[in-house]
């Protein structure tokens, strides 16, 4: 087999018997997203994915967090590459913070993942350019001590692919995201008779995406979703509007092609779904006869009657600034809700923004338009396996050990015991945690107690990691109960106080309106400074001390709340 | 007919032609919580359920949210009682606070609902003590110019009641929370032949539950969630843990009755199930063999080996104090989580909570415990009718006018098609807001354009009320990117500022690692204070508005993040 040479710039040494295959995942054992694992053998380092993840409820402010890359530091000349499956957020997002850190290795990825990448990075000013090198199923990468494949998958961007990493203590598989769909839309259906092949000579260990392991069944063909929208696209007499992902570029597809069917323009919304479409249209990923797409400043009325419109756009999951919400808030430049619409929310609800979208269709209904969910008509097929799927990768991959990636543990737990099931040794699957080092020598895997770094990085602004646990614990604090700041103002040499102490508040109560709560404050501030030697050295942090025991105290007596209590003695 | 006569201390007139009816629904038609509907009456008003609602997710702090009872200023005279469906917090929340404020009522309400009322009224000790009249289905109250009745339906605690207002204009049926359930747990089924003699005898209209009317089907029976527990039992080799909500009654009973089947002894865990279970086995509405129960404190492994006990607790949301956080987390007295463990979620998750069980569940899975939620096996059946439930109600109670009540808007829309689907004119089907008067009088009824006051009371420690929208927009402001301290000191004689501006900061970035972008604020801060004369009047307000804008923005520059600024100038 000859396998096309990449620069290898750096020596490394191979075949050694005792030589150990490292594989550790810093993203995606813990949470959906944020999606990042190193595979490490002698000098050779490869990765496979870079995501983000949104923060969590008690992350207030957070924009979002990427894979701690700390292992790599240092370990920057042993990167052999990059590898992306597909071109979703939680699998690029960390590109362009985490590609500068480590000597912007060669991505290598299938065309149309590059093109989304590559524009996303345009945002990023100060990222390095990046160096790509487009993969197909007929790809054959030498990466230092890998030999890297792809087989097609299906998810719900097209190009989505699996890897096939050999290595010189043998085969892994890692999925990426997948299912199995016979009939998809825009995409060629997952390749069996590869799978199968692979599997055929024989894999060490599979790495499967466990998202939706939970459900029972198969993961509905995107076809399915095709038949339902087109039964809406005959009933609907006005305009049809359709809130996705921006990511979920098959659904888009699958509305440009029913919609020239019914003979419906198409309107295009929201930045980064116009900005997906173009470039997957560009690319050739996306069949759209001339005249379907009508740009929005030459949409009006006279000339496209509601019947003969479809708005697509992102903003399902109540995204502020997305299409959806500025739509239904009467804050879009040219569209607002009118009585006759049918909305359409075509896609799932991500766990955390359930109430955000209930809003969102309360709002629209309000307007008169007509909600339609895939609680009431299934408009949408997940991405991810479901029990069968898995169950059929295992059976085509037949993998010596089990390695359950991308959902939270208890989801991974469930995904191994598909494994089980099918007859693997229970001490086969390993179900590890983030940075957990997972190793295999010729002999067989173990699953390690050792840890590399993967806790939270987050990005907040322009800070990269720079809030630490104590800023998110004051903004958590603040939330709840707001702020004091007590300013006492001292005569440095007779420590006298000078007039009052000044107290100002935010989220606590309304100050005008409690006066007297106020007031008794300041007294008890008052109190507490002149019971005191403003002479003595210890003097300030005694008296900060007392103010937010002796103040916290007694305002959480008066209103049961605990603001934060910001003690400043100022010497004058 | 003859209706027990309750006292009814004033006089009101009756009869009169043009007289209204007025339904005044104070909250559920714009979330799932907060329930409460007045009917008024000439000088006589009654008042439906007394619920509270859970806080959105921008509003921080906040304990929970109470219907506004402005309206029934200067009408407290005028209330006949407090008729409340049954003892779920979204219908009895709000007592404690509400009831003094409206002189203390009678409330009208099954045996079980008082005692649970009752017990949560020990909560509060500033509150008066609580009247009842304990009714049921047999009940015939007459309240000023309403004539009250009740029948059976069935929900996921016993004793719950919907209630038929006969009034001069007609007759209001009003559902309460309700499935219909022919074979329920230790609770009768819905009076079906009650129901068809209510709506065979005119109902102008039915005011009905909407939480699942976008459900098809009919609601799962409790005794298919047996079924599936049994099957568990049978399975389970350790101990079974099942998580439910503090107020599922007839889930807990469920779990009793299987135990004693198979054997196994019965821990309680969690106050508010505790409580709830005390109170209903008190009073006859639990099933329970002696020595079923087994205290806590007498649990041991010797004597009671892990396949002979069960352990039901509250927590199945992850509700922060609750049994299963507290087990999870080792932070309770007596248990912790073990390999072996089977731990049941046997409730559907409240929408916003969704991360939170993610959570709770990983931490139970790392502990090696097996968890088994409703996606994987139906171990819950709702308390809500669906689709056929609320044809059933519709096609018994014939009712001329529709009322969608007990959910967001677009759900109420849904509830509303149903009957128009049954052949109702939308004309007749008032899918109103909280707040919006539906008016009846002998000739028909009508959603009126009119409002009475209905907007949010929130609670929070001590304050009911008194927490503002800008209390809640700082505290929003300060949760997503912190606050920023400015303290110019000025010598009041001179303008002369003393010394350099001190600087505060929580939750913004962490002081100590970016000490050079804190000085570089303070040099600005110096510099506008020094550019402005401090003896002019307007100079506090200038610098301060000054401060706050251009600090702001260089901070923004910086780092993205816009911080609260508090600008504070100190004479001396």
């Amino acid at each position: 087999m000859v396998y096309k040479k990449t620069r290898t710039p750096y020596a490394h040494t191979r075949g050694d018997k005792d030589q150990k295959l490292k594989i550790m995942v810093l993203g995606g054992l813990e949470e959906v997203g944020r999606n990042m694992t190193l595979m490490e053998y002698g000098q050779d380092i490869i990765i496979i994915d870079m995501g983000l993840q949104f923060p969590e409820e008690d992350m207030p402010g957070i924009d979002y967090i990427i894979p701690n890359i700390s292992y790599l530091k240092g370990k920057e000349r042993n990167i052999r590459g990059v590898i992306i499956t597909h071109g979703h957020y939680d699998h690029i997002g960390g590109i362009p913070h985490i590609m500068p850190k480590i000597g912007n290795p060669i991505i290598y990825t299938a065309r149309l993942s590059a093109g989304i990448i590559q524009k996303r990075q345009e945002e990023y000013k100060n990222s390095p350019k990046l160096k790509f090198y487009i993969t197909d199923e007929n790809s054959k990468l030498r990466l230092g001590a890998f030999n890297v494949e792809f087989f097609r998958v299906n998810h719900n961007v097209p190009d989505s692919f699996a890897v096939v990493i050999k290595t010189p203590v043998g085969t892994i598989v890692h999925t990426g995201d997948f299912k199995i769909d016979h009939n998809p839309i825009n995409d060629r259906p997952a390749d069996l008779n590869r799978i199968a092949q692979v599997g055929s000579e024989g894999v060490t260990a599979l790495m499967a995406d466990s998202t939706n392991a939970e459900e029972e069944g198969y993961q509905i063909s995107e076809n399915v979703v095709s038949e339902e929208l087109e039964r809406i696209f005959e009933k609907a007499k006005g305009r049809l509007i359709i809130g996705t992902f921006a990511s979920l570029l098959n659904r888009v597809q699958q509305v440009i092609s029913i919609a020239e069917q019914f003979n419906r323009k198409v309107i295009v919304e929201g930045r980064s779904m116009k900005t997906n479409v173009e470039i997957a249209h560009k690319l050739g990923y996306m069949k759209i006869k001339p005249g379907t797409i009508l740009e929005i400043d030459h949409y009006n009325q006279r000339d496209y009657p509601d019947n003969k419109v479809v708005i697509v756009g992102s903003g399902a999951q109540g995204e502020q600034n997305a299409f959806l919400v500025r739509f239904a808030e009467d804050e879009h430049k040219y569209l607002s809700v009118k009585e006759g619409d049918t909305i359409i929310f075509s896609s799932s609800v991500i766990p955390g923004n359930e109430r955000t979208v209930q809003n969102l269709k309360d709002t629209l209904a309000r307007k008169g338009a007509k909600i339609i969910h895939y609680k009431l008509m299934d408009v949408h097929a997940g991405g991810h396996a479901k029990k069968e799927d898995l169950k059929l990768m295992l059976r085509l991959i037949k993998p010596k050990h089990y390695i359950p990636i991308e959902a939270n543990h208890y989801m991974l737990n469930i995904n191994g015991e598909i494994a089980e099931n099918l007859g693997m040794p229970k001490e086969n699957i390993f179900v590890a945690d983030n940075g957990q080092i997972i190793e295999f020598t010729k002999k067989g895997g173990k699953l390690t107690k050792e840890y590399i770094p993967a806790d939270y990085v987050m990005v907040d602004g322009l800070g990269v990691g720079d809030v630490s646990n104590i800023v998110l614990r004051d903004r958590r604090v603040m939330s709840a109960d707001g702020m004091l700041v007590v300013i006492a103002t001292v005569e440095y040499k007779t420590g006298r106080l000078i007039g009052n102490p000044d107290i100002i508040s935010r989220g606590f109560v309304y100050m005008k309106e409690n006066k007297k709560l106020i007031e008794s404050t300041r007294m008890k501030v008052k109190k507490i400074c002149q019971d005191h030697d403003a002479k003595s050295p210890a003097f300030d942090d005694l008296i900060k001390n007392k103010i937010r025991d002796e103040i916290g105290q007694y305002l959480y007596q008066q209103t049961k709340r605990r603001p934060m209590i910001l003690p400043v003695v100022i010497k004058v």
